[in-house]
């Protein structure tokens, strides 16, 4: 294919893409194939001669698009939001086009500097402290991750070169091993699984701090499993805060929690992977009260703030943290400015070395929404969990099972955990909109969050008006059926 | 911006990177900015209100290109190939307005249905051996990683868990701190930076073993430092063998080192992240021989397949290895199919969680070029790197450094290294063409690689004259330059 076939591929393909997200409510949200159905429809092996992209793009209809889960229809309120929009869209199309590989300032000068100033400006959108921005010459600084699990390891690999350091420079007898084996971190309860994971990849223990009724972790939760665990000859050393919960949204105390780590010598990193994009607005701002605590904070605009996957935003007081816990500089990758001072090589900051040009889609959603625009978009979203909240609190057969404060309701029907299992497996089964449970203590509870962006108020009525279909119909069935 | 304003700048940007692969000729390869050049140029802090999409394109041109280090530049030698495609970047529009997050087969099944197929396909193109296939049911198979050092760590991650289960049946007095800070892990002195990085966050001792004149690593030196660390009470876990090492496109003896590793108890992981591609022509296989002792293989058609980046693509023979590694449930992420055995969930074979949908590339490329086209172009980039190794040769100023075997020539001026890093910056300096470095024992060696994909013999030729003249130049000149 030369340029030529790509100037009417690409065309065609625009169009594709647009009929696509103008028309996807003909499509239904959820597919029903069974594992293994797209396998018997594909050749064993490539083809030898080039195949035609008409071809392929038959072929896109026939054998992805039934086994495609539409993030974005407005039917769909699984999981979290997870962002497409237009700009971003272009943004990517022109990152692919030059396809650089901007693993040190050198290799590509305007990737590195970009992303330093688009996390300046989004990290001043959520009204982060100064010494999270790198500006002209400051400590902190922001980058782009790929996902908020390895902002999580980043931050814990981070923090175990720092305690090892310090309780060696303490205890100069003590190995690494040795401290090693004694580390400790904590995350909440209700904390993604992803910081379980980062333990296990750092080869460190994690603990859970038990959450409180609002399934939040409070400063005394904390303070007491360290006092414990300094009893037992351990050494915490990494606190995981969430703000905005997988289950529940729910917040843990940072102005509490956060005290407790710097006296502790812990290392606070705050994980708001999804509730982050809010604190854009000034009325979601005190949910970040306390980041001034922290050391690292993290969230992600590839979910809420309508920048394409993958762009997962993270931010420390201190650049040396992170590039003192991989810096390994081979010859191959020396260049002129190296030495200077003044430049930042990003690939000390993360686990991968190449990177993609991902702070384009930030500049050009930002530019092409302005602030308004997006914090429009978060308030409209917040403005349907509400309404989808009321509707669940008229009908007395359900019941709210967290606070709403974002865009997540979490809800159930009053009574055992099995018909409320029946009751998700009958809306999956349907396929007309698409939901997923979580477990609350020990309640199975159904997540109703707000996901598409072009999801409307007349998208949760048909929801809600569906959703009490099926509970009316599952009430009324023989019993042993439920 | 809607559909309708999507559908007209699509297409505007379409032409913008058709116009730009046309006529990247007409751009410098390297840019003359200095660190901080970005910062002035733009506002410090985001808009609020929504700005055009003309000002931003312009803003392209005036902004980012001067910053841009232009690998798809047929005078770009530097470092080892990216790729850049129009199937790939037709796939990648695709998957970017699908922009669906596959992190479990439930979340969309194409993505993850696709992804095992695609593997399999490439799996055969390079001739593994079947048990590195998924099949229907088979027990290995591919995955993508984002780059070789994730999959790489994701390999010695899963080879720490299966050592530590091994050592700990064995002897189960010993605690895994106790274990952990025994295992040693091993890789060629000529290996990627990227391995070391992998034991750092391991916490897990990294020794390189030295290669020999080829810069190869073969059996007899891995088993005098495997027999001198067991004498030493260590366990030695993981070998990274590299197939067409960063420096110089060294290939470790697989044949040698395999049946050591499979006597020692030891995983042998096979990174070729560049070399990898040029496996699916029949007279480059002889590389690969001995693979089938290996326990996983990984290696970049982000690279050198015209697959764009990020696709490393990796295999295993047990798939149960990763998944053992990291499997880690939450309720919120379970699904019908789950615990059927029937279906893969990628996010237990990588560090993220989330993934985009990156076979879709695979798909497009395979298919629009064939394989036999794919095969011209590996050929093609071979085929010109020792048409530059001949003009090296017939000059008897300078000297060939290592046997060129795929598309990297490594040379440099008979003489000092300081000559050569004078040389090495007045080429870039000049910015006609871009090369880098690198250190072959201790050698200051010229970096020659075949890198972009409209590469012909006319700017091989151009550049050799280039080089020639600063020789030249630089040789004239008085001795204490040099």
């Amino acid at each position: 294919m030369n340029a030529s076939e790509f100037r009417k591929r690409g065309k065609e393909m625009v169009d594709y893409i647009a009929d696509y997200i103008e028309e996807i409510e003909k499509r239904q949200v959820y597919p029903n194939v069974e594992p293994g159905y797209l396998r018997p429809l594909i050749p064993d092996s490539a083809p030898q001669e080039p195949e035609t992209f008409e071809e392929i793009l038959k072929d896109v209809e026939k054998i992805i698009m039934p086994g495609v889960t539409h993030w974005h229809h407005p039917h769909f309120f699984a999981y979290f939001p997870t962002a497409n929009s237009f700009p971003a869209l272009l943004a990517d199309m022109l990152s692919g086009g030059l396809g650089c590989i901007g693993f040190s300032w050198a290799s590509s000068p305007a990737y590195t500097e970009m992303e330093m100033v688009m996390l300046d400006w989004l990290g001043k959108m959520v009204n982060l402290p100064p010494q999270f921005l790198a500006g002209k010459d400051g400590e902190g600084g922001g980058v782009i991750q790929g996902t908020a699990s390895e902002a999580t390891l980043v931050a814990l690999l981070a923090a175990r070169t720092n305690a090892i350091k310090r309780v060696h420079t303490a205890n100069p007898e003590l190995t690494q091993g040795d401290i090693l084996s004694r580390l400790v971190a904590y995350s909440s309860d209700q904390a993604h699984s992803s910081v379980e994971k980062a333990g296990l990849i750092a080869g460190v223990k994690i603990k859970q701090v038990p959450t409180d009724e609002k399934f939040a972790v409070c400063g005394s939760a904390l303070q007491k499993t360290v006092d414990e665990d300094k009893a037992a000859d351990l050494i915490p050393f990494f606190f995981c805060a969430t703000l905005g919960t997988t289950a529940s949204c729910a917040f843990d105390k940072i102005l509490e929690l956060g005290p407790v780590c710097n006296k502790e010598n812990i290392w606070m990193h705050i994980d708001a992977e999804y509730a982050g994009s809010s604190f854009i607005c000034p009325e979601f701002q005190y949910l970040l009260d306390g980041v001034e605590f922290a050391d690292s904070f993290n969230f992600n605009p590839h979910k809420w703030l309508l920048v394409n996957f993958d762009c997962s935003t993270m931010w420390v007081k201190k650049r040396r943290d992170l590039t003192c816990a991989f810096k390994i500089d081979p010859p191959y990758l020396k260049h002129d400015h190296q030495e200077s001072g003044l430049i930042t090589d990003y690939r000390h900051w993360q686990i991968p070395l190449g990177r993609r040009f991902r702070s384009l889609k930030m500049w050009f959603v930002f530019r092409m929404y302005g602030v308004k625009g997006l914090q429009e978009y978060i308030r409209k979203h917040v403005k349907l969990a509400h309404e989808f909240e009321v509707l669940v609190r008229q009908d007395d057969r359900f019941e709210i099972c967290a606070d709403v404060i974002l865009g997540l309701v979490c809800f159930r029907l009053k009574g055992s955990n099995k018909l409320n299992e029946t009751l998700l497996k009958s809306i999956n089964d349907a396929r007309k909109i698409h939901l997923i449970s979580c477990h609350l203590r020990e309640k199975f509870v159904l997540r109703f969050a707000i996901c598409a962006r072009t999801v409307e108020s007349v998208h949760v009525q048909f929801a809600w008006k569906h959703i009490e279909k099926l509970a009316t119909e599952l009430l009324r069935a023989p019993l042993q059926q439920q």
